[in-house]
């Protein structure tokens, strides 16, 4: 698995030379590429821990609606997922695997197995004059919004990735949270190094947002934007705070903001918390952050309905939970519609001795609860994960594990150099054959 | 789901005129559409209940060398498997609707969910002139084949199916196992109406083949051959019996005798047991069954390498088990190496009283078995599950049912007509596809 790091630009001008001979895109007579592929935009969304088990158990949970990755056949290709270091990824490998091109080792971002530094699709977009943002429900220092605009070593240096990512002159437009991360101890943050990121951008001429109201109000104006819409993630979908913007509004904004240019752009979004669900084995979590990150992928596709340079890739990074569809009349993906709360929330609504164990279950679902099923509630180790595993029982859904798998994961894609997504394809393939529909190279 | 039925030579009729405006199937001046598309041969290969779990998991067993399907590029589309009445089919629905191309009940073989006859591929295959062959490694009278040449309410009717496989003139070869079912009673069959099927199978012009020795003595000679080659099933590929022929020797025989006609072929060749793993939750039995298909799928590909009017069409028809692949350094499917023996033979070796567990475990495995792994194994309702689950968290395999799971399946196409096969398609779109590649029309 280990490739050979070539430096930057050597790489750039081999790829090149390859892609002129193996392509077929015509070099005009002084030898030059031509700037812009078929596509001169990538929406790149990724839905982390998103396999074909959650896309079909997603079109069982719809039931009438086809999801818009079906309908606008956007199905294309199988991709593997395995890091450098490891047959199953971590989010941080995989992200960085999606960023550059290369495999690096699980928990490291934006550098290769040996420490290199990588450079990433987003650079190479800004580098030729494009527009660029990251989009993301997690705070935006999490590891796949990471991997596209900082290099660490380890995953979890949040407070480095901030820094980096507000020092990172490429990267024009993120959207997500992470605010503490973001503020120094002394002003309710938890920077060690004093500083405040959020006055050091709006210094350095970025528009500073914090709130959907004012998201909603801004009109796009100005070269940089930083939109840090909560303290830490935000909420998942199914909780939606009213002063935080759907994962589909944030994806809306940043395409108004990034299409000013005529020179294209670079957006990658990230439905972050479909992998968090599966962590969870919880498939109401799973189903409504697919619906948000599926409004998401809506505003994309609609754009490159309306531009038709405009290319449209969704893929998730790995799988997350090893799920199934067990669905049956008696246990049924619809059946969702039965229950109103995370089951981490309603174990977190529940008393050290579960004395409204039976209230809140009764409250936040419509399902009947036997006394034998309480008993196991309350004897189970993790409240929450017996929950959940009762409910995935109740509406069809199995899980074989509380971790990734190295199940492969499906591509879906769109629009502009759609066609070259297809058969089973490395996770680190998928950049480049982005930059070649841009008609550009370097990775 | 529901489709109304219309007689089967109005869906000719009809269909033909539907092919020749959507596909552009240019007709000649009389308005007759040409005889056969791209293709003159179809190998329809069916891995009973492999995902796309099973193609990863797969891939890590084989470490270092590529599953046939991914040298050879052959993914293609994901398939949808629900059948008329289940939101998971069972295999008689799946392998009606790949053989008929509708939507029957879980159940139902080769009958439309009114009970109406549904004419096959193979029917249709045959009808313009091409041999026919089915291939199984279960009792040849299994529902994926059976779907193929009966038509009965019950996929149980065994008997009943061996009887119309026998007077269904349009199939010309069987190579499988079931030799109870063709026999009465009194000749050591399971047949209630005395009726001898290998009797009239030779009578009625068959060669009649019963061991691995005749089958590769045979030179191919007759128009008609039914090769029972085991009583029941065959064995599951790792406990192979030397008077049992492969797979891969049965579908070898099989193309070497179908290829002699000039108007090309129809076979269809199932890896059964895949499936029967999957129940199991057994790694070892999805893994050497796997391995045993992917020689028959090689066979397939040689041939159409070889022969390039050839198309050759893999997909299952449903994911069982719900597997998913959880390797690590310390559990990774290579280390199936150290098992050397299917759970249920494990657990059958294994006295009432437990007293021989150990030393089963040690004389069949490698690994190291602690006496806590042990009681919870004589603790286990089912010993062979328990065998299996423990073999499964050793070798990185995790599973979520014993039964069939709702996720989408993986198709592979290879060869002439293989480019019409992709994005996400309905399992009754496969046999309609197969047959446009044939340049003929009729389900």
């Amino acid at each position: 698995m280990k490739k050979q790091f070539i430096t930057y630009g050597l790489v750039g001008a081999m790829t090149i030379g390859l892609i002129a001979t193996t392509t077929g895109v015509s070099a005009s007579d002084d030898g030059s590429i031509p700037s812009h592929g078929p596509a001169k935009n990538v929406i790149f969304l990724i839905p982390d821990g998103f396999s074909q088990s959650y896309a079909s158990s997603y079109r069982f949970y719809k039931e009438d609606a086809l999801p818009i990755w079906e309908e606008k056949e956007m199905f294309a290709a199988m991709v593997k997922t395995g890091s450098n270091n490891a047959a199953i990824t971590d989010s941080a490998a995989a992200g960085t695997a999606l960023a550059t091109g290369h495999k690096t080792d699980n928990g490291v971002i934006g550098l290769g197995p040996d420490g290199e530094s990588l450079p990433t699709i987003l650079d190479i977009a800004k580098e030729n004059g494009k527009r660029t943002g990251l989009v993301a429900t997690s705070t935006i220092t999490h590891a796949t919004p990471a991997a596209f605009a900082a290099k660490v070593e380890s995953r979890g240096s949040y407070t480095e990735i901030a820094k980096q990512m507000m020092e990172n002159e490429n990267v024009d437009l993120l959207f997500g949270g992470g605010r503490t991360e973001f503020l120094p101890e002394s002003e309710g943050g938890i920077r060690d190094d004093d500083r405040n990121l959020v006055t050091y951008a709006e210094e350095s001429g970025y528009t500073y947002l914090e709130t959907r109201r004012q998201l909603m109000q801004w009109e796009g104006e100005g070269d940089k934007v930083l939109g840090l819409f909560a303290e830490e993630a935000l909420e998942p979908s199914l909780n939606q705070r009213t002063d935080e913007p759907s994962l589909a509004e944030m994806t809306n904004s940043a395409i108004d903001f990034l299409s000013k240019d005529e020179e294209g752009f670079f957006l990658m979004v990230e439905g972050s918390q479909i992998d968090w669900a599966g962590h969870d084995n919880d498939p109401l979590y799973a189903m409504t952050d697919t619906e948000a990150f599926e409004e998401a992928v809506k505003i994309a596709v609609d754009y490159a309905d309306t531009h038709e340079d405009t290319l449209v890739v969704m893929v998730g990074d790995h799988d997350t939970g090893g799920m199934a569809v067990h669905a049956s009349e008696e246990a049924h993906p619809t059946m969702l519609n039965q229950v109103h709360a995370l089951g981490k929330d309603m174990a977190e609504a529940v008393t050290h001795d579960y004395a409204n164990l039976e209230d809140v279950l009764k409250e936040k679902t419509a399902f009947e609860w036997t006394e034998e099923e309480m008993d196991d509630l309350k004897e189970a180790e993790s409240l929450k994960l017996a929950i959940n595993g009762a409910i995935s029982e109740k509406t069809g859904f199995g899980w074989s594990s509380y971790d990734h798998t190295g199940i492969d994961v499906p591509l879906f894609a769109y629009g502009a150099g759609a066609a070259s997504f297809n058969g089973t394809m490395d996770n680190t393939d998928i950049p480049k054959k982005m930059l070649e529909a841009l008609g550009l190279s370097g990775l």
